[in-house]
């Protein structure tokens, strides 16, 4: 049987969400393709059923591999990183949950808080409508939140679980690691002041040297430098000049 | 080697998102137990940095079981489901992840999205100060949200993956519809008006009568009659009449 190869469905102009998965397979140097707009409106569409095997999918990013059709995105990331040998040993069950709760946490804070920093009524409202709303969330995230997620991974990386070395798991490099970069690198995007104020605090050294050292592997680096690596726009990470707020002010 | 009794640390007075792990656990007919509010304190200190295997924990619930301690919601159940049989075939990672989708969907639906609707600007705001928000967020998930989330379930419950019987996943009983009524359970809680004119329209008759089905099973009916089961009150569900939103009026 030969290899799928796998199919990235999230064709925004932006990051976005696809771009947690996107980075996960740059890394794996595995060949990997995108989908259409029109393969997303059929997945995304609210007629769908599925098929004999996948049931319907509620939200982009979708992944396509061989006959299966997945969505959301820690599962999207988990999938692939057992595929591509970036989640330790798979068969045990332990490091599976170990993993995917850090996953899962700096999705939470780092990207689920972040979107609900611009858009706290829903996601059917613009930003326009519930710029008060958003300034408030803002301030309290930068002043509360980001410091707590942050402080966080730092106990992570202190902690003896972690190992040797920059990464947050057992001294390897694993998915982990790459998701806390994306996140980490999406958040710079909406709240720069606040980022440089937390960098500079020295606070959570061990957090920005991780963020370092996945951004110079070779492969990322690449990808990041590449035509690949869209632009930030009106995805979940969003640059408004009037909630970057300054913590220390 | 014995096998460990899992341990669920959530001591909150009521049911939260501790309860999609209790209700797990309750079907499965195994034996567990919970940590003290001490325990809770200890693994949620921001001075803490985990041990020897497991790194620290962000938030509640948190599950130990023999020498894993391990935290978030989907992480808990995938862990457990799999334990105790209520995952399909967990060495097959297609049905790990058609599982873990519907899961994270479900959470997504009815339980982070009814959180927002009574904390849009975040955790560390009083609900009092922020009623305002509260309300046009509640009349939008109503309006808009629930039908989109009910409607995918439904799907889900058409397609021909979800196999014969009340079930989403190819024919069985699986930890994906425990976690789909408890999330259910904690929408009607609420918004009651909403609930029921969705249950009248008919428009989402599987997935009410999955609802009943789960309710209906003998260990499930058995424990929602207990006093194990706690009352809602001021958790991720809570019922203000102000923003018990009819969206029909």
């Amino acid at each position: 049987m030969s290899t799928p190869t796998p199919k990235l469905i999230y064709p925004a102009p932006f990051p976005g969400r696809g771009e947690h998965i996107r980075l996960l397979l740059e890394e794996s140097g595995t060949t990997y393709t995108e989908g259409t707009i029109e393969e997303f409106q059929a997945l995304k569409s609210v007629d769908s059923v599925g098929d004999k095997r996948n049931t319907p999918l509620f939200a982009p990013p979708f992944l396509q591999y061989g006959d299966l059709t997945i969505n959301q995105t820690p599962n999207i990331l988990l999938f692939l990183a057992q595929k591509f040998n970036l989640a330790g040993d798979p068969s045990d069950p332990h490091t599976v949950c170990r993993l995917n709760g850090l996953v899962l946490t700096a999705l939470d804070g780092f990207s689920d808080e972040i979107h609900g920093c611009h858009h706290p009524l829903g996601g059917n409202f613009y930003y326009e409508d519930m710029k008060a709303e958003s300034l408030a969330r803002s301030k309290d995230y930068v002043k509360n939140r980001l410091p707590l997620f942050l402080g966080y991974f730092q106990r992570v990386l202190k902690g003896e679980a972690s190992g040797e070395g920059p990464w947050l798991h057992a001294g390897m490099f694993t998915y982990a690691d790459l998701t806390l970069f994306s996140c980490l690198s999406g958040t710079r995007h909406q709240f720069p002041k606040a980022f440089q104020r937390a960098e500079e605090s020295g606070k959570y050294d061990l957090v920005f040297k991780l963020y370092k050292a996945v951004h110079n592997r070779p492969r990322i680096k690449a990808y990041l430098e590449s035509e690949r690596r869209r632009k930030y726009g009106n995805g979940i990470y969003r640059h408004y000049p009037e909630l970057d707020v300054d913590p220390e002010v």
